[in-house]
């Protein structure tokens, strides 16, 4: 059943009532990783509670508590719960998503001020969470508001969960699903997360897996303090050397991990995979144009897209406590740790990783006979997520898809990881969807974000009917 | 011929005295790499220009002019000259210090002010340039007093230069050497610089060679902007990975250098040169109580002070561009530089081993098979020196410090470079002697700089002996 005519032509009538909305939620700089911004998003869940309220939804704000950040004890943002509809002949869709948003300042290279929706005339609405997630997030709400404007019922329950910490880790968010699995989130049927990216600019997606990540700093220490490279240079073992020698045996410019068992656990793709990655609209050069130079690991577009998406990855990431400023210091660093992270792909797990880096690490730096210490530190881990994709929750997703944009979505997978996703998978025991708005260019962490204004509108279009698509569905229930 | 007697005794005598006139120059924070100090350089030139006029040397100040430091152009402050005697049957005796210092606060870890000179009752004098220099420059002064005030000749001539830039790369002093080199400095026989350490706290030394230095930049660059881990892992060649596999591949673990051909420049020692180190007053346990740690490379001791004085050595100091922050940052950087810097030792020149450098490290970088660039960048270099310890400039140190530390100095070759010393040796085409007369503990650059009163004292008459050793030597003239 797809979404009713007079919805999508109200949709594009509201298209400057929807920017105009956009741009109030744009102008509250809710940047949950700087604490002098912390007021902002408290303001920014009490905004996004009076707007689901004033679309009929029944809401809660729930307090998740304190964290402490640079020293601080800050309050955590409320999360806003909503719910709508309580019929037990439908499906309960249960929708996700984020009003808190990454730093931003004219000074790191915004052509505009990022905290003003700027319409440009190319359709780009620029400023900081317009793609990510504010523009999804008001995507719903305008769904709703039609739904509550001609009092037409919706075809789905819908409970909603959107956080204020997503850009900071979520902080609170597992407790919270944990908490409310058997009540605010009891009943749910499957859920909708609109947070990512089209895999270009052309064609929509739809995402079923995502990576995990191991984050380890390995700690090499010797010295009591920092060392003049005159006075010391040959005379003791220098723990940048050390240190280096490690990080030089972790992976191949060709991007193979070198850490025995790790590329092991992942099993070839079979026929039937290679094709689906065959099928995806990208090419090479997508990748060479999104990273600004020629560096693609290989010509094969299959190659390249298993590389992201269906094998794990290791990038060493810099050096904390050696010489990062300009100039010329002669210094012999006395404590350095070198910071490296892993994207995992299923089977792997960060409890099978783990190890095998670990006890690799510390043979490798035996053999180097060093007199300096060695300590391996896992900083953070996710595990990976992958959804089935075969499920009615995609096939609704994928039948709206079709009615918007006309064309059949790409099935990807992420090479990102979204912790949160996983959380409620495995909490909810739900199938995941996540069906974004955006482009593969909207540069959602970067400068000058952007949601072009055809993916605000169809894409509000799309998941107005992906929920009229679930409602028909025969799957399930 | 000894130093008078009167002499030895009135630097007894004078010791209040002489820790008021330090405690003075100390107060004056003359840090040559901090622009917010500049003034206090200047004012520290003053202050030198006339305790030197005080004690009967004609003086000129030199306006060295201008240079560029953080955006802002700068007076360089005044170098002080000085003359003193001009008796063609005497010998000349160039004299070098100076008057800037390290930057020091109490926030780096300082127990005391450091501008506040402080004496403590093991006799420390703990204070910012108390060592480095701004003792031996008064050591000098102390010396010269004596003499102005009992109006007793000088047994030598003496030219001074002092200079208020040597912590900042001695801007506009080579420029100064070569414009007076036939003005100022005419006549000069020999030079002695009192600007460095003891190897230990128990021994003094006269040190006869420094390392060079070259100081290189890989630069390693392919993204058009920083990339995000997950999206790009496993999909580019990343510049890390690539930087990280050449800086592998430069020096071992024990400190042997990987460039083909730099370690073969230097000749195996012979017996003769190894007694020499075998009879220093040395030992590994000195090497790693001043490292803080037990990693020194070896357990021999001729080993681990040959890797300091007569091989080269190699360190990896850091990357500018990386991720050097805390936490955990998933970023795969566009542009990095690996930095690091090989100390040379004769034949060895920057111009020799440069080119070996830059062609191991493009053929290296041509094995890695990567689609990023390289460059790789000399950011800085300096020849070493060694002088003929034999010469009888020496030989009037050698006796200076039997008669005052009743002890033969130790002959020592130093880890680390004084650019300035290869300048005026080559310039003036001198015989130059580093007389140290701090010990290997004072901590220069470091916070807690200090000065021991015994080496004040002892040093001042170390200072004064050496002038009548050379008046009453042999050799030259």
């Amino acid at each position: 059943m797809p979404a009713p005519a007079e919805l999508l032509k109200w949709i594009d009538a509201s298209s400057d009532a929807f920017i105009a909305r956009l741009a109030e939620a744009v102008a509250i700089p809710s940047i949950s990783g700087d604490p002098a911004f912390r007021p902002h998003v408290l303001r920014m869940s009490d905004w996004v509670n009076a707007q689901l309220q004033a679309v009929g939804v029944t809401t809660k704000q729930v307090d998740l508590g304190t964290h402490v950040m640079d020293g601080q004890t800050l309050p955590l943002p409320k999360a806003v719960l909503g719910r709508i509809g309580n019929d037990p002949a439908k499906k309960t869709v249960l929708l996700y998503g984020h009003f808190d948003v990454q730093p931003a300042s004219k000074s790191d290279g915004w052509e505009t001020e990022p905290f003003v929706l700027t319409e440009e005339k190319d359709g780009r609405l620029v400023g900081r969470g317009s793609s990510d997630d504010k523009g999804p997030v008001l995507g719903w709400i305008g769904v709703l508001q039609w739904h509550h404007e001609t009092q037409t019922p919706l075809p789905v329950n819908l409970v909603i969960c959107f956080e204020g910490m997503e850009e900071n880790g979520s902080e609170g968010l597992d407790e919270l699903v944990e908490r409310e699995k058997d009540g605010w989130f009891k009943g749910v049927d499957c859920m909708c997360i609109s947070d990512n990216y089209w895999l270009n600019t052309r064609t929509p997606v739809l995402t079923y897996g995502l990576r995990g990540l191991v984050y380890f700093k390995i700690n090499v220490s010797g010295p009591g303090r920092d060392l003049h490279s005159g006075v010391f240079g040959r005379t003791v073992h220098e723990p940048m050397t050390d240190l280096i020698a490690l990080m030089g045996r972790l992976v191949t410019p060709a991007g193979d991990i070198l850490v025995p068992g790790v590329d092991d656990m992942v099993g070839a793709a079979d026929a039937e995979e290679l094709a689906l990655y065959e099928k995806l609209d990208y090419a090479v050069a997508d990748v060479e144009a999104a990273a600004g130079g020629k560096i693609a690991l290989s010509e094969d577009k299959v190659e390249v897209l298993m590389g992201r998406m269906r094998l794990p990855s290791l990038s060493l990431h810099g050096i904390e406590g050696a010489f990062a400023g300009p100039g010329a210091k002669t210094v012999i660093p006395a404590k350095v740790g070198g910071k490296f992270s892993i994207r995992l792909v299923p089977p792997q797990t960060p409890a099978s990783v783990t190890p095998l880096v670990t006890s690799y690490l510390e043979s490798e730096f035996a053999k180097l006979g060093s007199k300096n210490k060695l300590e391996v530190e896992l900083l953070h881990d996710g595990k990976p997520w992958v959804a089935d994709w075969r499920h009615w929750n995609y096939t609704a997703a994928m039948e709206a898809t079709k009615q918007i944009y006309n064309k059949t979505p790409d099935l990807t997978r992420e090479g990102g990881s979204i912790p949160v996703t996983l959380t409620f998978a495995e909490t909810l025991g739900v199938n995941v969807l996540l069906l974004p708005m955006g482009r593969g260019d909207d540069g959602a962490h970067s400068t000058n974000e952007k949601l072009d204004k055809s993916n605000f509108i169809q894409g509000t279009k799309l998941l107005g009917s992906y929920l009229y698509e679930v409602g028909a569905s025969k799957g399930g229930k």
